[in-house]
Parts: structure tokens; sequence; C-alpha cells
């Protein structure tokens, strides 16, 4: 293929005014520097840290992103294990820590092949990682499943000699692992698998067996091209006596040549809606024997010959490391809210549809169209994701303090915050990821027609995100764990029984002492006060609860029957903690109290409200039929909520500038830093394949035939009688008359055909 | 590449029970026979066309599906021409009419290069549907754009004259045309175009010119790769005054070799979220010169050498053309929803996961975990998207007949029922696209992890349908126009003028009336009463006008400030207009009131609750906030909802059979007629081209070297110097002690490299 110079844009500029000039006046008038906010959220040393990383990437050719988005699935697969292996690389010549490894792996932004849901996500960071600069990066590279399950599952699972047999080649890449667990017909509930592992005495092996079709192990990231191990969930069968799935080291692959080792049964299992360089991949196990070294068998195995089964001691410490991954998720989550309100928000600004006949804009003296950001309904559509951005910095930044103080506290033998944290974070990850996966497709939307294009850096975003809110725990089956915890709590207070003191204990009860507070708003501005906010979210949840344990317990509801409301329990729950730690941050934050930090703390207050305000008018049903809110107080809620849209109006452009996300990160025509959109759209454009001939393959056996045929000339009608033959064709010049009749050529095939190159 | 023996599944069956026999068992339960409804719905004669349609395409070569998961852009754009051209001989041989067409676009289910958004979609079908056999099916096939648009314009907007020249080639594709209306600075504000057509007396041509690089027209389908011409809509210009936009007929490329014209940029806008097969495009003009007579002339036009201009008479009868469209896409969802309702429900019913305690499921005398069909959750998330595609079915029939008679008014001189048909059919498609956007994505959700592949048929249903939300009218803009006329009535009403009686009149007075009104309901069945249903929804929706009218009359709110609310009007007067269709049909339909098809209303009846009663559900906010409803009575409605859901629970596999959407069309593993979801899921992985090779291509220059670098022999260490180099390469088997170590090769270079096949 050649270039073509008919698909090259003349050199001209957008009509005026400029997007550049737009977005730059857009940054004159905020009230606050957005470098200050950067610096509050991430720390000065990790800012150095991210620029200089940053540079590294955008300057190496593994790590180039321009052809992504044109890429089938074979080239960007290809690309993308260049890229991993290339990272790996990098991070030994610049003796990256974890935190850089993070950084990188977040800045590429690329699902790779061997990456994958996993429920040990990230606690091999969590060894690594140094508390202060840590920023919750969730970005996937190549070899992430390898990292962040493979390998800390043989940490934490594996006694002392299986680490030294498998993680040392493993840390070293020579030998490359991935997770299996999930079945093509068992997902979230692990005890249905069945996949089997038999004990077999003789031989002191286990047989590895895939018994039917819905056995075979599905969705395995790495699996399908790239890994030459897996951890394998299989049930241990001993003896006849079956203890349910464990977790075997397996081997897939030859380590000479990569070909499947006999008895194995492994590929990749097809294109999916996102992900498309990852490897996901499926392995059914024909009798397959491993050695029985290869259980891993910290907490449970078997001994040799008697095939006798030692029993795990109690799991409860790997709680602490759930909520621990779970804070790592909402805090990741702020920068997919982020991203999607940076491109929708700088593009607003630059994006001008109709004239507002109220407030017409002008450009020196000319009447110019109003950008799209001043419209309301685009306020209300984009702005809410930015303040659920920063709430989620707040909740996972004090999701971490109580990790951090639950451990000491374990430490010591006491377990009385885990129960409320472990139901908290996991509520929290259903809500947030829902939240996100909703955002960036109502941000892309918000785009408009080109948010349909690749080049709006959104949709590809969007199918690649959209895992997040499956893996981890389904975030309909999280939810009910959180709720699980929320009855049983209350049931206790109800019952008089004494309860640990927490911050649920506290709204529930406050809620038992008075179950028909209502709103003492009588003006709109009412709606500002953070107590006020406060109460409003803790009743509507303590309500819902109570009203599931009234249904469940007294109306004799199944839990089945319940489900609905059993989801919406968890959700009111975990917005109340939302609003809580926002409002809690800024009042006690010490790095908000200095007078030069007073800005921050004013547009920060601002978002608090805007997120408290906007979810209260979204989840307005359940605010009102607690009792809590009146219809008439409906309609103050709702013009403040407009007010504050109109308040953050002049900030909006450095608000999503604070967070500091780069062009490189963001990949987005439409979200630039700079606001050339139409030039980044147009040289995009260019770059299209299709583009590379003038004209298109299937021209000749699809369009000319038509074309051509049945032309009349002086009576005779032409037929093209088979495919890239024609008796005669005949071609009238429809070039508006300035050409008169030409017959072309008379040709009976292909390659005598006479081709008249007329300058039309 | 060649075939590998690794990927090919071995010859075993799912776990028990079988998908098929709980798909049998599904279907024996039902309580009606879903051919009779079907039946009721297309009639006999339909169905029969369009399985003999069906047969055709399911043994043609061109319009096989099976590798249309697995082709990245290049690929599918090839196949989808030959589809096209296909397209072309099959209606020429099979003389079909315009209603087989429409079928077997429909079916064939393909975004072709000619395929675009289009104000004039099917207005050409309009003159030669036959009316009862009109299903609305709104399929694209290749050359869609062309027929939809092209021709239709060129019908509607030509003369006589232009029609002979250009109608009669473009009917045989001897010219393949597009519409470019849309530029890449503009979209829905069309007199914001920027592109001219300058008349030029002295040659009795235009001069046209894309003045700047926002002018360039953008997202034209069809125009990319496979026009030669099209219909530019370009600000015309006379004598120096500026007409706005006007159209007019442009040959783009070389009718001899497809070459871009001289003047002419022409090109592919690049790759989008969905619709890949559909060459979007991209054109900038540099003074290209056109004939005077390529201006469309029949409302519009330029005197010859005076430049004069003849303006357009009024335009009020393209308004009845708009509602027929409408009309059409109403129709139309329908069958998006109910193709992901199809595939959802049924692989519902054949996914297990975990036991219901409360309610064991068993297989013979084996416990087995529960189909997912059966949870509440499940059921609340899919159930309602059924009714929603029923209800869709009896608003779009009563849209085509209110159509029918406003046509027969109009054509007596009575535009009485226009203001009306025309503000409803805009909401309505603003409503039920958006609706069906949401349902396809939550019915892929529903699907678990599977609803994430490819195979689920969902992902890229979603992605191909999603641009529906934003032509014939962006879904935000739209619902100004039907508020706009709500205001007006209710303001004609609330000020005593006269006005013409309608259902909008009516329910407005009905408010004006009694504006406290309340519910009556005292028990749960109580909401099942048609009549409550119908207060409900007006009272809902006439509040929220007079409210709108309060605010911006009285407190003086600007008309931008009030967009929220504006789209929220729209939204409730439309879903009064889907229950109010839905049960006026169930009433007055005399198909209904024969015994036989008693079983039909009843379960007709039951959809028309659910979708009444969800609806209130989902926007209970509002129906509490009118004061209609009482917090007391939110559960009374929730607790009835989830006794329809129950209600519908045996008939909901039949209530999607009764659809007949053929498995060519749907096009997915989990949704398969016979319920073989992990046989097709195996079967559709075993075909990922990934998996035509056992090793990956990348293994050598990307894996190998970690694998291989490195290990340790007798205390050397050997290590991968550059790429594809390896000074000493050594090879520990880790499979499992049955082979010792290996030495393997010294190699400087690749080709002299030693390959050892172990057979391992």
């Amino acid at each position: 293929m050649t270039t073509a110079p008919s698909a090259k844009f003349p050199n001209l500029r957008p009509a005026e005014p400029q997007g550049s000039d737009l977005l730059a006046a857009e940054r004159a008038r905020a009230s606050f520097n957005p470098y200050d906010l950067s610096v509050f959220m991430y720390g000065e040393e990790w800012i150095g840290r991210f620029n200089r990383i940053l540079e590294i990437l955008e300057n190496d050719p593994a790590m180039d992103k321009s052809k992504r988005y044109y890429s089938g699935r074979d080239d960007r697969f290809s690309h993308a294990l260049w890229s991993a292996r290339r990272m790996v690389e990098l991070q030994r010549e610049h003796k990256w820590n974890a935190t850089d490894i993070s950084i990188a792996d977040f800045l590429l932004d690329e699902s790779g092949p061997v990456c994958n849901h996993s429920d040990y996500h990230h606690i091999l960071s969590l060894m690594n990682f140094d508390a202060h600069t840590f920023q919750s990066l969730s970005g996937t590279s190549q070899f992430s499943l390898h990292k962040n399950m493979f390998m800390p599952t043989i940490m934490s699972q594996g006694t002392d000699e299986q680490k030294a047999k498998f993680l040392a080649p493993a840390q070293k890449y020579q030998i490359i692992g991935c997770y299996a667990q999930t079945e093509l017909g068992h997902g979230s509930n692990v005890q249905g698998l069945e996949t089997t592992a038999t004990y077999i005495p003789e031989t002191d092996e286990f047989d590895l067996h895939s018994p039917t079709l819905t056995s075979s192990k599905w969705w395995i990231g790495g699996l399908g091209k790239a890994a030459n191990h897996a951890i394998v969930m299989a049930r241990l069968i001993s003896n006849g006596k079956d203890y349910g799935p464990h977790p075997f080291v397996v081997q897939i692959r030859s380590l000479v040549n990569h070909r499947p080792l006999r008895g194995v049964t492994v590929g990749d299992i097809g294109p999916k809606f996102g992900f498309n360089t990852v490897d996901n991949g499926f392995v059914m196990f024909d009798h397959l024997h491993i050695p029985r070294f290869n259980m891993l068998a910290r907490f449970a195995s078997i001994k040799p010959n008697t095939g006798e089964y030692a029993s795990p001691p109690n799991a409860k410490l790997s709680y602490g490391t759930m909520v621990f991954v779970r804070a790592n998720i909402v805090m990741g989550v702020r920068f997919a809210l982020a991203r999607a309100a940076t491109v929708a928000i700088r593009y607003s600004a630059v994006r001008q549809q109709f004239v507002d006949a109220a407030n017409p804009k002008k450009h020196g003296s000319r009447v110019v169209e109003t950008p799209v950001l001043d419209y309301t309904m685009q306020q209300y559509r984009v702005f809410p994701v930015m303040a659920q951005a920063y709430a989620c910095y707040f909740t996972g930044k004090e999701m971490f303090r109580l990790y951090n103080d639950n451990q000491k506290q374990m430490g010591a033998g006491d377990f009385s915050l885990l129960a409320d944290l472990h139901a908290t974070s996991s509520g929290l990850k259903s809500l947030t990821t829902t939240m996100a996966v909703s955002a960036i497709e109502d941000c892309r939307r918000a785009c408009g027609g080109h948010g349909y294009s690749l080049f709006s850096g959104l949709a590809s975003f969007y199918q690649d995100y959209l895992p997040n809110a499956t893996w981890e725990g389904d975030n309909y089956i999280l939810t009910q764990q959180t709720a699980r915890y929320l009855l049983k709590t209350f049931r206790n207070l109800v019952a008089g029984k004494s309860v640990l003191q927490n911050p649920t204990v506290s709204y529930l009860t406050t809620y038992l002492q008075n179950p028909t507070a209502t709103c003492p708003a009588t003006t709109p501005t009412d709606f500002l006060n953070p107590e006020l906010q406060l109460s409003a979210f803790a009743h509507r949840a303590a309500h819902l609860v109570a009203q599931t344990v009234d249904q469940l317990d007294r109306q004799g509801r199944t839990w089945n029957s319940m489900l609905v409301e059993v989801n919406r329990v968890s959700r009111a729950h975990c917005q109340l903690v939302l609003v809580q730690n926002f409002l809690a941050a800024l009042q006690s934050d010490s790095d908000l109290r200095t007078p030069e930090r007073a800005p921050l703390k004013n547009v920060l207050t601002t978002q608090a409200q805007l997120y408290a305000l906007h979810t209260m008018e979204t989840e307005l049903a359940e605010f009102l039929t607690c009792g809590y809110l009146s219809p008439a107080q409906t309609q103050m809620l709702k013009s403040q909520t407009l007010d504050l849209l109109a308040a953050v109006r002049p900030d909006a452009v450095a608000l999503v500038d604070a967070f500091g996300l780069p062009d490189y990160y963001l990949n987005s025509a439409l979200g630039r830093q700079d606001g050339k959109v139409y030039e980044a759209m147009t040289h995009m454009a260019e770059q299209e394949p299709l583009n590379h001939s003038d004209v298109v393959a299937g021209y000749e056996e699809c369009i000319r035939p038509l074309v051509w045929a049945g032309k009349k000339i002086e009576g005779a009608t032409v037929e093209v009688v088979k495919e890239r033959q024609a008796k005669l064709v005949f071609l009238e010049s429809t070039h508006y008359a300035r050409l008169s009749l030409f017959v072309l050529c008379i040709c009976m095939r292909p390659e005598k055909q006479v081709h008249l190159h007329l300058d039309l």
C-alpha cells in the first residue's frame, strides 16, 4: 500500500475561535492553581517520578501508542507482547521499584497478554510499595497476571520449598504463569468447579482431569498464548473423598519450544468486547500427571502414600488483604473517572453548538456559537463525574488509613475493626466501579458524534474498563456481603445485644432513636449544610436496612426475593461512606488548613457538595420514600444542585487539569491538553490504513461491475457477464458535460483490459 | 498458518443438565403458544416470506457470518462489500420487493460501507411498502445510505430533469451516492455549516469550497471509500448573499477508475466504536466547480446569469414524513429490545449458579445449581426489557395508524393532528432508542462474564446500535421539541385559549381540574388497575409540565437552566404514551378478542402491567414528587412488581421465542434457540485465528529471550545479549523430574540455532 495524497488535509486552520485559545481562557479564569491541587493529592516527589517515567515511555518505540486504534487483534497482540518484554528491560535498566513499575504500567495503559481479573491483585505490590508515594494506579501491563496473580499466590500459599522452586525463576520470567480458576460453566461459585486433581499414592502424583466440556478453564488471562505455567484450581480428591478446590502449579507448555504439553488442550477463547491484547485462554486436562509437590501446601496438604489430608487453619487474616485490594480499587477508580471527565470537559470547552440566545458569545465583534460546556444539560452530565473522582480520592485515602489501623490491631489479636471494614470495602468496590463504568460511557456520549470515534479515547477505554465490574468479586454478588453485615448489625442493635462501636453502629443507632426524622431545609442553601447532608444519607441508608430486616424477618420474604433491595441497601450505605469521608477530610485534613491552601479547600468543598446533592437527586426516590425529604424540598434540592453546577463552571477545566493526566496516557484527540481537537482528528484520520490507497480493495470485484454494467451506447446494452469479465464496457462521464461520451474498451479478460486514465 | 490439534476440544458433553433439556422444559411449561403470538404480530404471509429469505441467506457464502467476530477492519470491510454486491444480485435474481429487501437487510444485520444516519431513512420504502406486511426492520445493508439517503433526497428535492439525470443510474448502482451534511465542527446545528457553494454567473457554475479545517465534511457514511457521488449540504451564496445550507449533487470520484477528482480531498475518518464495516468519510473541496444544474431545485433554485434566488414554499408537508420515519424507528426498537432479551433470557435459563438454599433444584436425585433466571435480581434486570419490546410494538402500530389518519387529513387541508403527532414522535424516538441502548448493555452484563465475549452477540450489537441515539435527531436535542409543544399547549389551556382536542390536551386538562389528585391504592394488587396506571402517568407528566412552565414564566429561569427538566418532561410524556397505547390496544384490538387468543391476551396484559409498574419504579422520584404516590404506597408498588416478575417467569422463554429471531440473525453462542451454549462457545473458540498455530507469533522475539535467559549451568550464567541472539542457551525442563538437564545449544545467530524438538 502506498500513501495517498488525496487523503492529506490542506493546511487550513479550524474556524475561529481556536481550541487552544478557548482552553487558555478557561485556565485563566480558574480560582485556584491546579498544580497546587496535584501536589496536595500526589506530593511533589511522586510527580517528579511520574514525569521522569513519562518521558522514558514517550520516547521508546516499543511504548508508542500511535498505531493502537487502527490495528486488528493480531497486530495489537504482537505489539503488546513487544511492550511487555521492553517493560521488563526498562525496569532492569532504570532499576525501577514497585511504585515506578506501577506508574509505567498505568501510563502504558495496555491490557496485555498476561493480565486478568485477580483475587490477589496487587498483593505483591503490598510488600514493596512505599505507602506515602502509593497512588493506586490501576494500569495493566503485559505479564501483569504473572506478576499480580501467579507469583503472589505462590508467595502466600506456597511452602518455602515451593517458593524456592517456582518463585525464583518466575521473578526472572524464566517461567511465566497465570491463574486458572474460572471454568466455562462456573464463575463466581468457586465451590462448583469441576476440574479434579486425584491423588495417586502409587506414584505420589496427582491426576489432573477435566471431566466435562463445562469444566474447561475459561477466561484465564495469559493462558491463551503467553504463559507456560498456571496455577490451576481443582477439586482435591484423595482416598475417594472430595476436599473441594485447591491450588496446583501446573506446567502447560514446553520451555523448549512453547508447544502445549501432551494431555493439555489449550488456546485463546476468542475475541472480546475489549481487552483484545490479552490472550484470555482455555485449558482442559486429559489425565495429566503432576508431582504431589506441585500442590501449594502452606495451608493444606496431602501426606505422601497415605493420601491423608491436612486441613487449613483459620483464614481470617486474608480478609485484611482483601480490604487493602479494595481500598486500592477505590483509589484507582478516581483515575477512571478523572480520565473520562478530562476528555469530556476539555472537549466541551472547545466544541461549540448553537447560539444561546439568552447569553450570546462573541469572538471579536462576531457572535459565535456557545461552547457546549455552558449548557446546563452538559454540565449536569459531566461535572458530577469529576466530583465522584474527588470523592473516591478521599474515601480511598481513609480506607488505607483504616487498613493500617486494622492491621496493627489484628497483629495484637484485636479483630474488632475487621467486619465493618470488610463489609464496607466490598460494597465500595461494587459501587465505585459501577459508577466508573457508567461515567465513562456517559462522558463518551456527552462528546456527541465524535465520542463514537476511537480517537475520542473513551470508546476503547470503556471496553477495557468494563471487566472491573465483574472481577475482584461480581458487583451484584458483592453487595450481598455488605448487606448481610448491615442487617446482622441492625438485628443485634434491636435485640439489645452488646456491639462494638463503629461508624455503622453509630448511624443505625441514631436511626433507631428517631426513625421519623425529617429534613429541616427551608431554603435551597440549607442543603449546603454538611450535617444535613450526612443525616440525609444516614437516615436513608438506615431506613433501607430497617425495611429489609422487616421484610425478611417479619413478612417472611426469602433472601432471593429481596435481592433487589439488598443491592440498594449496600449502595445507600456506601454512598453515605463516600459523603462522610469527603466531608470529614475537608474538616480535619491538616494539609488543607494552611492559608495558601484556602483556594483548594474552597473548590474541594464545592466538589463535596456537588457529589452529595447530585447523588441525592439521582437517588431521590429513596430519600422521599424514607420520609426524610418532602416533595416540596426536592425543588430546593434541584435548584441548589443547579447553582453548584454554575459555581463549578469557571473551575471546570482547572479541576480536571489537577489530576495531571498526560496526553500520552489519555490518547485522545478530544481531550488534548492544548485544545487542538480538530487538528488532531484530521491528523489521526490521515493515518487510517484504509486511506493508504486511493482506491479501496474490492473495487474491482464489487463496485466496478455495478458502476460499469448496463450502460447504453447507441441503443446497445453492456453487461458484466462474469466477475472481472465484461463484454463491452462503456462510460458516460457524468463530469458535468465537460467530457462527451467515450467508448472505453472492449475486453474479455481483465489482463487484456485497456485502462484509460482520464483526467476528469 | 496451520490448524493446531492442541486447540481442538475433546468430545465431551457439558455437565448435566443439558442446555437443550432446560430450554425444552421451559417451553413445555409456557401458558401459550409462541407461534400464535408471532402470527398476531407479523401475520402468516410475512412469516412465510421471512423464512424463505432466511433460507436463501443462510445458504449463500457471501452472507456467511461465521468469520464476523474474528476479522479485523480490513477483512470485515471487504466481506461487507462482497455481501452488498451479492445483495443487489439476489434482489434481481429473486425479484424481491421493498419488503423482501428490508427483511434481507435486517437478517444480514451488517453495517455496510454505504450506510449512515439519515434524515430520510426509509422514505423510499414508504412508497413501496405494503402497509400490512411492513414490520419496520431496521437492518442496514451495504449501499443502504445510497438507497435510504441519496436516492430519497433526489426524489423529494430534485426536479423531474434532475431525477431523470441522477435517479435512473442510481437505481442501477451506476452511480453510488451518499449524503454529506455533518462537518467536523458542526453536527446538530445545520445552520452553522461552513462549506460554501458560490454561484459564478460567468460560467453558470457553483464554486464549492471548504474554507476551514472544521468545514470538512465528516462522518459521511459510504463516502470514505465506496461512493462516487454525494449530496453535499453547502451554504448557497449568490450575489454576495448567504442563503444558508442547500443540497448539491457532487461527483467525488472518477467513474472510470474510482480515483478522487481534482479539488477533492476524500478519505475514511478512521476506526470507530462500532460500524467499522462502514466507510464513514470526510471530504474537503478546493474551489471545485459544478454545474448550476446540480443544485437540487424542487424547492429552491438560482436563476441562470442573474443569480436570483427563488425561495422554498412552506415545508410543513415534510413533518408528516418525519412522523413516519420515527414511527418506523419505534417499531424497529422493539427488535433491538427483543434481540437483547432473547439472548439474556435463553442463556439465563441455561446458566446455573449457586444452589438457592430456600428452593434447591434437582437433576434426578442430585441437587444441582439454580438457573440464574430463578433469581429475582436477574428477573428484575432482564424481564422489563421484554415488556419494553412489546410496549414499542403497540405504540409503533398506533403511530402508523395516526400517521395514516394525519396524511388523509392533511390531504384535505386539515393540519390539526400534526403538531401533537410530530412532538410525540420526536420524544418517542429519543425515549425508545435511549431505552434500547441501555437495555442491550444491561442484558449483555446480565450474561455475566460470557457477556463480555463477542460470541455473546450482544457486545458488537451494542456498538453498532449506539448511533441510533445520535442520528435522526440527537436524543437530547429532540426532547426540547417535545417539551416546547407540551409547554405551549399547557400555557394555552391555562390562558383559556381554544385548543384542538387530542390526548395531550385531555390529560393536561384533567390535571388542571385536579392538580392535587392522589393515588387511591391501598393494596399491592390495586396497582394492576389500568386506570390507576394511566392516571399516575398522566398526573406525573402534567405536573412536570406545570412545574416547568412555572419556573420559566413565573420564576424567570432561562431555557438553558431548565434543560434537565425539559428532558424529563419529554420522557414523562412519552412513557405515558407507551402505557396508554399498550393498555388501549389490549382493550380494543379486535385480533385479541377471539377465545382462542385469550392466552395471548393474558400474557400481553402481564407485559403491559410489568412495563407500567417497572417504569413507575424506575421513575419513582417523580411519582412521589408530584404528590401522586405516598411513601407508604411505594412498598405496595415494589411488592406488586416482584409478583409480576414471578408471573412472567414460566412464560419468559416463550415470550422471547414469539419474536421469532433466528440464530442466523442473533449470531450468539449464548442465545441459541437450542440452548447448546457451551458447545457453541467451544466451537467458536476453536475458530479463533490466534489458535491457528500452537506457538504465538512473537514468541521468538518476546518470550523465548526471557524464558531462556539467565539460566545457570554449573555456575555459568547465560544471557540474551541482543534480540534473537543468545550466547548460551540452557534449558532445565521443569516437566516434573521425568527429564533431567539438557544443554541445548550454543548459537550466535538465529539461523544457526539448533532446535531440539523434545517430546515432553
